[in-house]
């Protein structure tokens, strides 16, 4: 038994969809959340700039005593997981990019896989490397959505507009004839009521969130250090605009948050 | 006579629609334009931070020897502008936000005015009091409409899609009968034909590029500064992601960009 929190972190809102995940899969756990509103987004920062900011979340989260760490954020899993747990040896730390890949590997039957993300995300072409390392044989099509993103912050993720704009984003890949879409956008998970209704039952989607919180779900009980409080704390940290968080977090919980500060994260 | 080019910079693609203007207006006159794509969005930086930003890209603009400036931006204007004069005080600086409330005062005749924009422009509150610092009885109503840039940034500006999300974010500010609409944001103007259909003819749309472009042409003639080359130069220059600019470039100008190149800004 370890009731300390779990650390998870993102450059922003997105984040909380693996808040939610872990919520609910994890249900005893407590929770610290950072998100770096103030400097949002990572997508179009260099990779030395991005592990600069996230070894400043990461002492911060310690500062909080985490027991471990979920990186809630593509563009630092991509970029900066090996440096990270090279600075950081002694917590456990999960990404959100590996987990995608690996539930894409058992899910597709066909081998033809899809993956939506921000510009930055699709034009690294990381989901693309990684999936082809382990079988050369996929066929793998990226497509930028960047309407996703505004569609689930206004909260608008199941109106009709959402509806056809996910239909027009994801005609290429349909046409394609994927059997899997990786959601490769902390967002996108928001939108899978909407993207069910475009893409019906044929089409397996893949939240990398689930795989996340399973494979933290592991590690805490490999090392007897899960928790299963009846009543967890969630605290809530941003660098910027918590009013604004407030209303994001109604969006993506679907009920108020309770605890949250502003950090002057730059110190850490 | 003076052959020089009028600079123009913006945090990112947004202000290609104040070249757009100054080419149609000002037809004579050669451009060089800057776009920060590495660092925006601005919006959600400090003051300071945007100061400092701008100063650079200024200095950056003047070993490009250009006669006049032109901030194309609605974050530096509102934020900036009076610190960029005192630091550079011999070269003449038209901004964008005085233009959209100066023409906001004209064609008003209720005296309701509505301005839309991104969250940061809208939270900034800085329109509203501009007008009412003129004007204390007008009313005005302040709407952000987050998908506009990325509908404008896909190509979509025209679609069914964009349409309905115009009339979406529109619908509270057509509630409180407003005459004039400020679009306070450097994309929205891409929409106009798309706004136009939702809000008819009884709204004024506010492009505060136009009277920026007039702005800098009266500037130009009184100091006798004006150009009018047959065959004017266009130069543009980013601070990250030259072909996604480039891609941007046909969007919002419609024809393809020449000369164009990447640098190095935050060592100006």
């Amino acid at each position: 038994m370890d009731s300390r929190p779990i650390g998870i972190f993102d450059s922003g809102v997105g984040g909380l969809t693996v808040v939610k995940e872990v919520m609910n899969s994890l249900a005893g756990e407590s929770i610290v959340y950072f998100g770096d509103t103030a400097r949002v987004p990572y997508g179009s920062k260099s990779k030395q700039t991005v592990t600069k900011f996230s070894a400043q979340i990461i002492r911060f989260l310690l500062t909080q005593d985490v027991k471990a760490i979920i990186i809630a954020c593509n563009t630092v899993s991509s970029n900066s997981i090996e440096e990270l747990r090279e600075i950081f040896p002694n917590i456990p730390i999960v990404e959100v990019v590996g987990p995608g890949v690996h539930m894409a590997l058992h899910t597709t039957k066909t081998g033809i896989i899809g993956v939506v993300g921000t510009h930055a995300t699709i034009e690294s072409n990381k989901y693309p490397e990684l999936l082809l390392a382990k079988d050369s044989a996929l066929k793998v099509y990226g497509k930028a959505c960047p309407l996703f993103v505004p569609l689930v912050e206004d909260g608008w993720a199941e109106r009709d507009v959402a509806y056809q704009v996910v239909k027009e984003y994801l005609r290429p890949l349909l046409e394609k004839n994927i059997d899997s879409l990786i959601l490769g956008c902390t967002h996108y998970p928001m939108l899978t009521s909407t993207i069910k209704k475009v893409v019906g039952d044929q089409i397996e989607l893949i939240n990398p969130a689930e795989e996340a919180a399973r494979q933290m779900g592991d590690i805490l009980s490999k090392n007897d250090m899960t928790s299963d409080d009846y009543d967890p704390e969630y605290k809530f940290y941003v660098s910027d605009s918590e009013e604004r968080f407030k209303e994001m977090a109604q969006i993506f919980l679907n009920k108020p948050i309770e605890h949250i500060a502003t950090v002057p994260i730059e110190e850490y």
